[in-house]
């Protein structure tokens, strides 16, 4: 799977009652991750490591349940203080005390020279989880976000938290995207998978992290017919997240045909929920088949069942 | 002042009784300072901070009172995964949830290229302290320990905290400290304060990081006369850590009359408990004056006496 974080977090643990855990591997976003007090943060990984350990906070969809916030209240006392122009205590970032740990072994591990890779895999372990967890890169890509009204360019997640998405995006870049490396493991993946599926994610600032390594979209392309995406737009609107209005202000049709516009070139099948049924021509246009199937995960059942047809049609 | 931690805090506090707070400069061991998680970690400056704002946690001696330990105890998660040969979650060292802000905060304004000298200024504002608290210097110094059985040299942190400083010393080395400078200000503040103190601090790794900047034992030398070292050997014994035994292990004798041999070239008085009287003429010997008066400061009374009596001590 290429993976981003809250809807493909959802369709992996759909897909792990229909599917062997130990025979998936997600291949997942690093675009998103910064670096705040030198640690160093993967939202999509632990996005994704949280919500198969069923540790997730639900309702806040990110960070861990049962979380507490004795670190940032204590933060608060410094950001007081702070000269203007010092970033130090960014209280629009909220780590939790349990997810700092996270956060902080991260950290420690990488700069004892261990690879994201490896680290990633610890942390999937720790947590108990049997599927494979890759970051799609061991080197930096930032995902830079041009916000329209002010014309400056902002890391992802001072556009996606700092101002929580509700601006208008001019463009998009992924710096260190055209000399970093897709790693080893998860090249092999995208070749040797019998099946890659394309998570309901952003497909702009999630999947498209992933798309701007070297050899990514050449990769899938030759293996175009098993490749299966999941639209993440539904009745024109995104499930979770900025998805619909960002891809309209970047000249996309905020809709599943518009998502097939972009996948076509590297997969065969798109997947979308009945309320898009009309689509099916302008989909078909672009020379995606189009699967018809509830793609709403509201419970386990319709996820299971969208995890069910997305493997047969990747299979057939 | 020149500061270690818990002695010199509680020395600080008891003075501010008696003296005024914004007349007061604290120049503070640095060589305890370590990076855990690429975590700054100043151990001194924050016994001192959190001792003076009333936040520290008196029973354990030091970190912050009401403490939580959230992300310590979901570092333990990661600890069982850790690859042998990791040190990336070393739960010898805990650190609070609270306390993890400061180093949150000290980190990344250092990071973002202010000076250990200007972060100490800030989180003392923070706290609302008047006292003037001075890193000795703003460049790295690390003490390092040799332990005896083992045979290997360590950082100060792993045989104060690791070893519970249960184990016997062979040798102490200031790494770095003989390229660092002494601070602007603290070099000003060496040289123009009425009176300097030398905290009841452990005279080898407190005070000794210290002096082993360069200039500091000639700045004190020349000013001899109004230079007032309080003993941190009461009756023999250290009246917190490891002090006694370390300076019996490395050839020191254990007691008043011992530190009197240290500090002899660099402060013209000795203040001494009551306990300690016959040492006197040894400490005499030494060419240092000893004023004899309780020097354990069980409560707040016989602190501020303390400090009257060391301010006029060094007025004479």
């Amino acid at each position: 799977m290429l993976c981003g974080g809250v809807g493909a977090a959802r369709f992996m643990r759909a897909l792990a009652g229909v599917h062997h855990a130990t025979d998936t591997t997600a291949v997942i976003n690093t675009g998103d991750d910064n670096s705040l007090y030198r640690l160093a943060i993967s939202p999509d990984i632990d996005t994704v490591t949280y919500t198969l350990a069923s540790a997730i906070d639900l309702d806040r969809g990110w960070g861990l349940s049962g979380e507490s916030w004795r670190a940032m209240d204590a933060l608060n006392r410094y950001a007081k203080v702070m000269p203007s122009g010092s970033a130090a205590a960014p209280t629009w970032f909220s780590l939790g005390d349990q997810d700092l740990a996270t956060h902080l072994y991260r950290t420690s591990r990488l700069a004892e020279g261990a690879s994201l890779t490896k680290v990633t895999a610890e942390i999937a372990a720790a947590w108990g989880l049997e599927q494979r967890l890759l970051p799609m890169s061991d080197e930096a890509v930032s995902t830079m976000v041009t916000l329209r009204d002010e014309g400056v360019e902002v890391p992802f997640q001072e556009y996606f938290v700092k101002c929580h998405h509700q601006v208008a995006v001019a463009g998009l870049r992924f710096q260190g995207a055209s000399e970093a490396q897709l790693t080893g493991p998860a090249r092999s993946a995208l070749i040797d998978s019998e099946v890659v599926v394309i998570a309901p994610s952003n497909p702009l600032v999630s999947i498209g992290p992933i798309r701007a390594l070297p050899e990514v979209d050449k990769l899938l392309g030759r293996r175009r017919d098993s490749v299966v995406a999941i639209s993440p737009i539904v009745g024109g609107v995104a499930l979770k997240g900025p998805a619909d209005r960002m891809m309209l202000e970047l000249g996309h049709e905020p809709s599943a045909a518009g998502v097939a516009r972009l996948y076509a070139s590297i997969a065969a099948t798109l997947v979308i929920d009945p309320v898009d049924e009309a689509l099916v021509p302008a989909i078909e246009a672009t020379g995606m088949r189009a699967i018809v199937t509830p793609s709403v995960m509201s419970d386990i059942e319709i996820g299971q069942q969208l995890a069910r047809r997305v493997l047969a049609a990747g299979r057939e």
